[in-house]
């Protein structure tokens, strides 16, 4: 099928669009990750309506599954109706009022974000700032908090522009000594490696469908804890953004199902199989099968006479950043990989440009075969592009 | 398939989920509408990249197709990584500063959400009243701009809670008059009745896809005049929203293609989809389909002894406020509708509560057959519930 359409205004000119036809794609990015099959067959399935009674089942099968894989008993789990920078937005206009203060662990993209969305919405922001690709150590993160005396702390799980995980223990251990509620921007750790939501004390967590989940990009899980919910329900200044307004999304999608938007329903659907898929391999395994293959996939770059840029202790298991090797242009590589294999990567930014590869192994991608196709592939590019062991 | 899955912190208890198998519905509400099966099919498409060269074409296909639907040529068009609500707040977060001064034209529930809004972003807001289901004439609409002065004007063009269509002629010309730019809500109309954002003079105007797009929900395209892209780039003020900044998703989807956030793909792939079935159709064919279908709906609904809620001159084609009749329990006829024939309609809500239903025809279900279906259920049912004509 493909069609001829007129074009308005260009009366004369018909224009062409070709079949949907998308190329075959192996996406080892930093996101999206690839799809399980259930996953889009739970796509394709029939909409009912955003207030029909089993699509209120399908939302309170989503929050039930949505506990395990944030690890949170007495946390309250939801969705927003956007991506995963729909959450981190919707956790600073609930969290933030104008003058909240706001302390900020800096180390990445992700961070530098939060940041600036916390600025829009009127933020008093303290910054601790590290290189790309650092992480900050427990007395680090007790001094600055100690210090600032913030309202809410702010740092990134898993921040995809460097590799990098932050333990969240003694970041949260110190907020709630102060008083602060905690943000954890758990984009690309959920469903990847343990997000640990009530253990480590995180008190909003916000994620997306499209990385540890393996599902198509759109909408953003979320973890809220008692405290937090607390918090928003005693606060009286009305949050500036009607459509992330998380009381009102909790009632809708947990309370009274009242009408607040229509949510995209094929997107819960493929949310609910991917968290289903999630399940039944039990997250545990899935956190191993991805430390397997992490090691696996170090391994086989150590052997390359290649270099990871964060160290072992804190890297990413489902995130790779690898050093780009002197002489090689990483933009060529990726062109070449993803024009002869059909291999997604991504390249570094920031600081980070033209220095690092970005090689995600996640979800349908991380097992052992399609580690070794990809290390084979990455190699034989390197070496087209110059690059001897 | 179905999972039985360990739920976290209650190890003795197994959670049984049930295989993703939604009932079939007649999508007979305001939206979501039934869906063609091409875009289903659409949906199922394996995911690139959101930077990848196909996604970029994809996204430019969309744009493109929108052009047509909402009848622009000089103007942008974009889609917002939400639903329609998200769509009314960017048209609010990028127009309205504070202490802007916008007139609302209000017979509706969505004029009353888009004040809100508008409130919370700080707008000195102006309203001019009228009940739900009236529409403002020329004369009101020029006095009421006029006496007011605004920056902005907001008008719901199609309002999905009283079934009443707002002509927008004389509120832009009037706006324009003033200086002042128009912000149109078009979640109802595009797709099933003609927008003509051009020739009406829309300076803003945002949509959904569920509704005349055929489409799941969880996009929400919106359409831009050169005077707003200007009035844009022209602001001084950072947007309070950074997901919601048009011209940071301006710059993404049409003009650099460089990283804001990673969009729906998949979503984008229905969106393509139907809106390449509306294409092959014909838009002005599809409008007259609608237009046919509308007439056969009322007369069939007169014949029965009802009376629609607007007057024949103001009515959406594609959305029916029929007047419950007197004695009939509304809520007790759609739960009846819904159990024994799976159609879905929806209820009057606000001023309106058990005095209307709410029906739409449209898309799939807008075929001679499909109406007479629905009359022939609907008649059933109303006499089930006591109602004889």
């Amino acid at each position: 099928m493909s069609a001829v359409v007129q074009n308005k205004g260009q009366e004369n000119s018909t224009l062409h669009f070709s079949a949907l036809e998308p190329p075959r794609r192996y996406l080892f990015g930093p996101g999206p990750s690839m799809v399980h099959p259930r996953v889009y067959e739970a796509l394709s399935k029939p909409i009912v309506g955003h207030l029909d009674p089993y699509f209120i089942q399908v939302m309170a099968d989503v929050q039930q599954l949505l506990k395990t894989a944030f690890g949170t008993d007495g946390g309250a789990t939801l969705v927003i109706s956007g991506t995963g920078s729909a959450g981190m937005e919707a956790a600073v206009a609930n969290f933030i009022e104008s003058g909240t203060k706001i302390a900020v662990f800096a180390n990445g993209y992700f961070s530098d974000r939060l940041t600036e969305m916390a600025k829009r919405h009127g933020a008093d922001i303290a910054r601790l700032e590290k290189p790309w690709g650092e992480t900050y150590t427990e007395n680090e993160a007790r001094e600055f908090i100690g210090r600032e005396k913030p309202k809410v702390v702010a740092y990134v799980h898993a921040e995809t522009s460097t590799g990098a995980l932050q333990s969240g223990q003694a970041i949260c251990a110190a907020a709630h000594a102060a008083g602060a509620l905690v943000i954890a921007d758990c984009v690309t750790s959920l469903g990847g490696v343990p997000v640990e939501f009530d253990q480590t004390g995180i008190d909003i967590a916000y994620s997306c469908t499209q990385k540890g989940l393996s599902c198509p990009p759109g909408l953003s899980p979320m973890a809220i804890s008692q405290r937090a919910m607390e918090w928003l329900r005693a606060r009286t200044s009305p949050v500036r953004s009607w459509y992330f307004d998380l009381k009102l999304i909790h009632d809708y999608s947990t309370v009274s199902h009242r009408y607040h938007h229509t949510a995209p329903i094929s997107m819960f659907y493929a949310l609910r199989e991917a968290l289903l898929v999630i399940a039944e391999e039990g997250i545990e395994n899935r956190w191993a099968r991805h430390r397997r293959c992490h090691k696996l996939f170090v391994d086989g770059i150590e052997a390359m006479g290649l270099r990871m840029h964060v160290p072992a202790e804190h890297r990413i298991a489902t995130l790779n950043t690898v050093c780009v090797p002197k002489g090689v242009d990483e933009a060529k590589v990726r062109k070449r990989l993803l024009d002869e294999a059909g291999i997604e990567i991504a390249g570094g930014f920031g600081p980070l440009a033209g220095k690092v590869f970005r090689i995600g192994v996640m979800g349908p991608l991380a097992t052992e075969d399609n580690v070794q196709f990809f290390l084979k592939e990455f190699q034989r590019t390197l070496s087209a592009e110059g690059y001897s062991i």
